[in-house]
């Protein structure tokens, strides 16, 4: 398959869609983002990369950062791991309470707000020093040391994630965070402030696409634990609009408001697009529409 | 593959695990079917077949039947059918009344009992004689016309249906049914009536992984379209349950609260299960462990 | 105190305010009243009657009728009632199924339709001749018998009612309604029809503000009793804007969709305002400042 | 009326009943508390007072105070205090998340816990030394110097109030907190740490009774005024089970979770009632039967 035209094809088509939707703007420092900012990058399974527009320019992960923070604690906890967090899609907002209150502290998956705070709280119990822990793991899995905090975002983020605050001491209260509500923000601050390139993305999400091994080999999860999580994407990847993204696109994916979404189509390749402008859920609407064109035009997807 | 052999693992080793759960009590006629029933069936894309237990006894298919009616609204209503139904996962119980009065009488899915209901209505809006329009059609998929209602299951529904009588009520209330209530609630009650065998069950399915194509030939659905709905079943089809199934079977499929389970893996096999003991989700406790069973022994699944 | 002179003052400057909201749409025949009808009628304790405007027209009683269908039930059930229904606000709108859902069954309060609907199967289960008794005893309380259903309008909410029967099924699948849900739904609507005037509602409030004695001296309720009824009207009688009636007005009362509000202050006075323009909530607005307006100018108030 | 002699009937009478619920265990300060303490303290609006068993004992009022801090916010703020905290009911539990949620921010009443959390953000935004100052308007309207915060309790909730820590910043997401949320929670911890006897909280709601004039004479709300903040305590003083109090007692006022009950008959009296045991709402289930059985015995109550 000539991916790179397929690519070239999917970029024209999607920029020539009406551009709707709005930078995120609960993040001061996020809102600067020129929300014109398109890139695409595919990586086969045969570790061929594929780039197009803004392919290599560094944006915010954010919770695109939970998919491989759940996978670093899964590969140290294994199933307990779901003792403290569900695996069943939200129908509800990404940081509501609600939930949360009906289920007496147990998030309903780790890809929402709360289950990331708890998913969080395990790091930061597990790792002894977890900031620098966890981005050493992503250095690793990127395969490049070109990798960082973006430490304005982050202090941005503390200073206005009430919600997140509200959620984790909320957590607390039923005694599913372990340490300081404090320590347990900083970290996930700093966790969704991280800033790639789609293509180091892409190749970040090659294990979950390759059976649990890196593009250098290692493995980072068994075969079966990353059918797991690949299964918890589709289902739980896009917060309330899950079902849409699998109705559309069907590959399981991450999306995360700084505009990026990472999806993957098991034994063949992974594919992250970036463009700031969300719809009303929350979610790239460029990016979503760029993935769907990708599989309704190459057929590919795991239904 | 050797399909028969591996039936036959599950089988034994599905059995051996303790058997929980009750067989459904809302149906009074449902509620004297022998609990100890168990059977499974497997077609391959090649129209192989392979059954174990009581894989040719009938039984009540109840809410499997919703994935072949939004199978057969689609396929004259198109993308017009998500106007009055969405597609993500509800997050609360099969029969739950309080999403549709937050989302003002547009059910989260097809699959849901809300759902089921506004898909009825479709068909009696469109069909000329919709009950026996609806037989016919299951006939057809099924190859063979050995399928029928059960009527005093219909009749013992709708006796004791009183919370599908208040769904089917509040949707009219939000004006998404145009028919008259009886004639929708009749419809649906003949509807999960269906009695079939697991193998019979396996062969209506056969569509959904052999792209929108029955077993003799006959285009159902296109095939992108077909995709579409196995990406539905993924993440609604077994209610509050979805995402465990996801994350441990990784197959499409639809549940009933007859006991039966129908799944499949896109170009390659549908498989059904029926036992009819369910776990406090209303799905069939010993059916998801056979499938789980079967996915991890054969690594065959989406993802 | 001279309460003609007070009433006029009331009528007059409640008139001048910007006259806000619409007549109930939802049940057709309601929807033809004048929207500019406006009477008040107050009788003292010591039987003394003074009216203004339109207060001797007759209008729809609707909701109030709950209050008069309670006080029957509670009169042959005393605190029996109290297993099948609340006593607490219910924060929600008056038609919602939600807090039911998560109360399984159990209405927060008689006020509510769903309350209502438990106590009407109750009257029809304890009544001999359900409807020709309750008109009865709204006859002998009233003390005329110049008071009747108006079968256009029974008919009229019949045929329009899903809500309604969405709710009786509700609670009949919860086992909390006894008689068949047609049944219950017809004294219901029957008992909603009721035309009074503002005077004839006044008299028939009367009990509430006499330790339970009508003007011609039966004893309806104990003194006691009485008093619970006014504490529920208190904090229940206005639905989801039960706090702010007792707010602005601080007496005991019941409004319903007609544009009536029967209110009382317990030992001194019943006044009844006629109104149709409803504000968003489903209460008369103009009634209500009517009360607010006669409340302050008199400091007649229980608080 | 002997009032000595009637509390001393419903001292033994109510002591007489099974003794349910526990001590709060929420806050470790306070479940030492012994459960069997029990006083009752009558002040008449002629200034006689009455009191048995253990009126003379300190205890922690806890939420009893939120009644005061309105009545001070309402004081200076007037109606526009409505604009950021509601006067209905609120159908949940007095710390729940949920319904703030659905309603964007604005509590239901100032009565649970985001409400008084909203409350006292206003007084730390108004007052010059907050603390300070809302001591001296207790002891102003209490007329005793003898009054203070316990600050072994306010540290106690402050180190284990993840709950309100989590409301304090939910509300600041929805920009319903001006000042720090530090700042806030430390005013709220404060206010319900300060310590008083029967006696002294039977005198601090004196001027609730006396048309808003303390003891000794001093203005502290119009009469207007006063009767709305009474209204308001009939229909949410305690909290999901303001019904049932007002049902049973029906008297206003409002509860701690020390075991205190502040409740007043407007012209007639105050009384004041302290037991710790609490029922599953949240209530001293001993203050609650001992208000039943007064207002039966007396007939007193404004219903």
């Amino acid at each position: 398959m000539n991916y790179q035209k397929i690519l070239q094809e999917v970029y024209l088509e999607a920029k020539s869609l009406p551009q709707i939707g709005n930078v995120a703007q609960t993040i001061p420092q996020l809102s600067k983002v020129n929300p014109d900012k398109f890139g695409i990058h595919l990586t086969t399974i045969k570790g061929q990369d594929f780039g197009i527009g803004d392919s290599n320019e560094k944006f915010s992960i954010q919770s695109v950062s939970k998919a491989l923070t759940v996978a670093l604690a899964f590969s140290f906890m294994g199933e307990e791991i779901w003792k403290r967090v569900g695996v069943e899609p939200s129908g509800t907002a990404f940081n509501s309470l609600v939930q949360l209150e009906f289920e007496k502290g147990i998030p309903r998956n780790p890809f929402i707000n709360a289950g990331a705070l708890v998913i969080a709280d395990m790091l930061v119990s597990h790792l002894k020093h977890p900031k620098e822990d966890f981005l050493a793991f992503i250095r690793t899995i990127s395969g490049t040391q070109e990798i960082d905090f973006n430490l304005k975002v982050a202090q941005s983020e503390k200073e206005t994630g009430y919600r997140n605050a509200a959620l984790a001491n909320f957590l607390k209260s039923f005694g599913n965070i372990e340490n300081d509500v404090e320590t347990v923000l900083d970290f996930y601050f700093h966790q969704c402030s991280i800033e790639m390139t789609c293509k180091e993305l892409a190749h970040s999400f090659y294990f979950f696409a390759n059976e649990g091994k890196t593009m250098d080999g290692k493995q980072i999860l068994s075969k079966s634990n990353v059918k797991r999580l690949n299964a918890l994407m589709q289902t739980c990847g896009f917060y309330d609009e899950s079902g849409e993204f699998t109705y559309k696109v069907g590959l399981p994916g991450k999306s995360g408001i700084g505009g990026g979404i990472a999806a993957l189509f098991p034994k063949h390749f992974t594919i992250v697009t970036w463009s700031p402008r969300l719809n009303e859920k929350g979610n790239s609407e460029l990016g979503m529409n760029a993935l769907e064109l990708f599989t309704t035009k190459t057929g590919m997807s795991v239904f």
